[in-house]
């Protein structure tokens, strides 16, 4: 038991390894204050998420440090990108156990540092400290929006289209990889599907594009039916989804193949971190010839309905009511 | 072992006692968006800090939940007050496991609507998981002050005169107390230094009155010695202590005849959240004109001198340096 002041252990650890990711910008201190200070443009909204990930639950404890930290911050950007915000920064708090050793430290910042040079992000301030449990970590993203301009969730309605960014079903996959369940597969095309489960790719520029087309948007961390079922009822609608135009990859199509794997995997495995939206019919022109000339994937997936419910379309068109229902694995 | 998607518990969880906590502005979206929206009024700089605290190595596993909530939110508010800022609101990620129950989570956000009424803010966001071992949390604090005004740790310069809030060592002789160090006090004394220890005080309104005055300032979390020392390796600059003039309860005094407890508690005992911070000789009367109408209450220590180093004057006046060391136990 202790206060909860830093030894110097702690604070070599905080100038050794995560001081230096704060020096982009001047007031972070160093790390060295009590808070740092940020400015925000005038006309700018601020948007903001946290989420937490702890060994064992979240990620494997011998995952590679980089890409926990790398993931860990992906899935708070990806909040933003649903958003449609620009990031700027993140607060980070790590809770390291008696096994962690200073190799996992350098290799987890060393993730978080290759991470904010490809999102010009860095680090603003976080915590340190010491648990008896699995390691844990809590990172806070920070990013700006154009006032008034912030996808929302709940402003879906009924005629307008579905679609998706990327591919669907991928990180499910990919962590039935890891677990030994799919052998027959590749190793090219297991490769490929642990790469989506260790390190999704936040759709930051979908989301910030998409801004002003989306009537709604999310992005798809609980599998699809699962936030699917967030939309629809944040915006009171329903959802008609054609299950033969979920965009997969060729190593998912390639996994399908095997009895342990099944479509549910597409419809209902999380951490793919796409982009799922929705876009008024009358708008939807615009938004593609908005899109044309990125390298952005995009799918129609369904469209939006009155009432409530998701349905699937079958070939014959009947429409079948199903749960929406994600990874509910605790 | 699941991805990071949220079960229906986890949602009950948030539904029932956080999301009610985010109602004080609309664009937190009663927590059910991928992220919380913030607007920041023109000429004002974001000050923003982060603190983690893990069962049994920050608090006790069986402090009162609700106590436990708001020192997590009032040692980040401590970070806001020792910049000058005025808090707008806060991010928190729980960590729970299996031996927490409804209830504790029920007083645990009791405590912060309690604390969210006291200091005017509200919960933006946040993330909710379980963990197979000590509960822990960590909170994201945002404030707000106005461009270019914040309190540093490093603008004290030599002749500055030094001051702090409130009393010192309160923080630590209380959790002696805790730990059934101190018997022989009343049971008054006792119950005043355990509350210091579970409910510090952050000095928001200090912090925001001395914008201006102080030429340095921090919080003292680590203990007065330590934090002293980073404020004078960040200004470079030495400082003297005048031990006699250090501000002490009277639970502080009866301890200190205690066997048990010494005068280490003062210097060094970290958790009092007290600022400490410097005023330039020619604004200190301005400065006590400025507070006099408050309620604070505003003790001067020292002064800082120039090279480096914190020293003590004796009676005699004669200097003995120490070294600048808090709570470093682990």
């Amino acid at each position: 038991m202790s206060t909860p002041g830093k030894n110097s252990g702690e604070f070599g650890i905080i100038e050794k390894y995560f001081a230096p990711l704060s020096k982009n910008i001047e007031t972070t201190f160093g790390l060295k204050d009590d808070a740092a200070l940020l400015d925000i443009p005038a006309g700018q909204q601020l948007v903001l998420t946290k989420d937490a990930l702890v060994a064992g639950t979240h990620f494997f404890a011998d995952d590679p440090a980089d890409l926990v930290a790398r993931k860990l911050l992906r899935t708070n950007l990806s909040d933003l990108a649903a958003m449609g915000a620009k990031p700027l920064g993140y607060l980070l708090a790590t809770a390291w156990n008696a096994e962690t050793n200073e190799k996992y430290i350098e290799a987890f910042a060393q993730g978080l540092r290759r991470d904010q040079e490809e999102f010009e992000i860095t680090l603003l301030g976080g915590d340190t400290v010491k648990t008896t449990g699995p390691m844990s970590f809590s990172l806070t993203a920070i990013g700006t929006v154009k006032a008034g301009q912030a996808l929302r969730r709940n402003g879906a309605r009924v005629g307008d289209r579905l679609f998706v960014t990327g591919t669907l079903g991928d990180s499910a996959l990919g962590l039935k990889v890891k677990k030994g369940h799919l052998g027959e597969l590749s190793e090219d095309h297991k490769e490929y599907l642990v790469d989506r489960y260790l390190l999704p790719g936040p759709r930051i520029e979908a989301g910030q594009l998409l801004s002003g087309y989306a009537s709604a948007c999310l992005d798809i961390s609980d599998g699809l039916l699962a936030d699917l079922g967030h939309l629809i009822t944040e915006s009171g609608v329903s959802a008609v989804i054609n299950p033969s135009s979920l965009p997969l990859s060729d190593a998912a199509k390639a996994a399908l193949k095997d009895e342990n794997a099944d479509f549910s995997s597409i419809l209902s495995g999380g951490d793919d971190y796409e982009l799922l939206f929705s876009v008024p019919q009358h708008k939807v022109e615009a938004m593609l010839e908005k899109l044309r000339f990125t390298n952005l994937q995009l799918t129609e997936i369904g469209r939006n309905e009155s009432n409530s419910g998701i349905f699937l379309a079958g070939e014959d068109g009947e429409l079948t009511e199903v749960p929406a229902q994600g990874w509910t694995h605790f």
